[in-house]
């Protein structure tokens, strides 16, 4: 089969790999439709995740047909259209059985890090029966390819965890695609305000047509004073982190309300200042989570509901020959303008 | 009136004063019988504190007997005895009204801070109606002076917004009055190990006596390493720091497990790192929180039930005129083993 592998830092290549095989019980060996790439695989192709091994397939989000199943796999059969968790999840360690998936003790994210991952024709998904959705009939699979990861962690890291309540007033710092997913799913709660921070006028446009009720460039390292002024001294009762570097966890310090949240959903490379000299009598929350995708079915019901329309997402699309085109794209989003692109196999 | 005066950084005096008047009509005039010393006051000493203006009498702690009330006071009549909240709050801003008192928009930490406090016989208290509780009849005064501040800072920053659990591990970094407390408040939720950390094996003794299950001396530096130890690597559900130090706040971050929660109480004077380059995927929360002293009345009605006994944190007793030997006990407390010191006015 085809499958983009991981080479060490700076390198990728689209190879012929043998088609995996079931290994335990709990197995599902999927036949992958769409796939998609992520931040993170970018990331890791810098070197920044040193516990991905070069000859590892990269990707963690995807959809498909399931070709066969292991004998402990009660929930899938083989020719079902499942939406492929970032997460695996054994459903029984003690983890797993208060819902936090992201730290199951023999799972967690596996998928394009420890194990081969989803920009492939097939991929091996362990424990089937708690890391596949089924796809419900008539649905756009493409889209939800957005909830494999994005979605859920937007949703969980920034609104869930950022307590987003009707009336309250909201900033999202950082408009990528993860950013722009807790922009849509923050509209769930109905808050009165939603501000949102990029360096990008091209993304910040895009919020505005997300929904975004106040956009700040930060270009010119003002934001947190901008954002200030906005709400007339008072901040935001919930500040999004989506960009994972000290500078904008900075401005969420800074515009943060007195009871506020700073939800971090950013991926941090380095330590960053916290300010508790002045924040420790201002009665925040600052919440910190790898996504536990334990929203997905609450999402899915969202899309058929129309509630939430992830293909908004989707700037891009290319086949699995072009996997290399779609990273370049990918990772030039500020020129080629690109959210999410999709990969067909 | 004889009264505990702020000269400015290193200077305090104990001084005749004019006895104060009402001004509001929502203001009480309260004797003092029962006052205290907080740590605050240590810091206000040192220069700490700049909104301290030399002059103020200090103390935010202490019962009484009312003397006289304004016109628009309803809730108490010359001759109750009462509670004298750290916090004053007008019961009617926002902040109030979501019980976020610390925050009230015309009160907050106002005693022995913007007006003058309680180490004196009399004093003037602002927003009476809500900023008093009545004591019980028969309850032991001196014991309830530690329900002004120390009782519900560590209740309330420490227990409630570190999410303490029946079965849970509990870190308590800091054995002083507030870490006692918080010791002391944790145990109304049966967490299953409370484990306290200290560099003074006076006060470790102390937690042992009060209900720690386990006791660490940080005096080597390894407090991260041997709590990690205890808990099989898994770390704590809760750390509640309890100092107010970089050193301190360090410790919580190496100690507190997936999942758990970082419950600042200490008054930081410096900012502090915070770790997101691991913690960013740990699903912990961190809370700050300047005591609102919203459970004053839960906490009442536990020392009622004999579910709680203040009087266990008071170690030494002297008058007023005795002020500045108290003080000297009280910031001597490796010394003099001090925990509370009781003034009687």
């Amino acid at each position: 089969m085809k499958a983009l592998v991981y080479g060490g830092p700076g390198k990728k290549t689209l190879e012929e790999r043998p088609k995996p095989q079931l290994k335990d019980a709990t197995d599902a060996l999927v036949r992958i439709t769409r796939t998609t790439i992520c931040g993170t695989d970018l990331h890791i192709l810098k070197g920044d995740v040193p516990t991905v091994a070069p000859g590892t397939v990269l990707g963690h989000e995807g959809v498909g047909i399931i070709e066969s199943v292991g004998a402990g796999v009660t929930t899938f059969k083989p020719g079902d259209r499942v939406l492929i968790s970032c997460i695996t999840s054994c459903g029984k360690c003690e983890f797993c059985r208060k819902g936090m998936y992201s730290h199951c003790t023999t799972g967690g994210w596996q998928l394009g890090h420890m194990i081969d991952g989803t920009q492939a024709e097939y991929v091996r998904v362990p424990y089937a029966d708690t890391s596949l959705y089924p796809i419900p009939a008539g649905a756009d699979e493409e889209a939800l390819v957005m909830l494999s990861d994005i979605l859920p962690t937007g949703f969980e890291c920034g609104v869930l965890n950022g307590k987003v309540q009707p009336g309250s007033t909201v900033a999202i710092v950082g408009a990528g695609p993860v950013g722009l997913a807790a922009l849509l799913t923050a509209q769930f709660y109905s808050p009165a305000r939603i501000i949102v921070v990029d360096l990008d006028d091209n993304r910040l446009e895009v919020a505005q047509r997300f929904g975004a009720t106040d956009v700040v460039n930060s270009a010119d390292g003002r934001a947190a004073e901008v954002v200030m002024t906005l709400t007339e001294g008072r901040g935001v009762d919930t500040a999004i982190e989506a960009v994972g570097i000290p500078a904008t966890f900075a401005v969420c310090e800074s515009i943060v309300a007195a009871g506020g949240t700073i939800a971090n959903v950013g991926v941090h490379g380095t330590k960053v200042d916290l300010h508790l000299e002045t924040l420790w009598a201002h009665n925040i929350s600052i919440t910190t989570r790898l996504v536990d995708t334990s929203t997905t079915s609450m999402l899915l019901k969202t899309v058929q509901a129309q509630k939430l329309d992830p293909s908004l997402l989707i700037t891009h699309r290319f086949t699995l020959d072009q996997a290399l085109d779609a990273y370049e794209t990918f990772a030039s989003a500020a020129k080629s303008k690109a959210l999410k692109v999709i990969i067909s196999a």
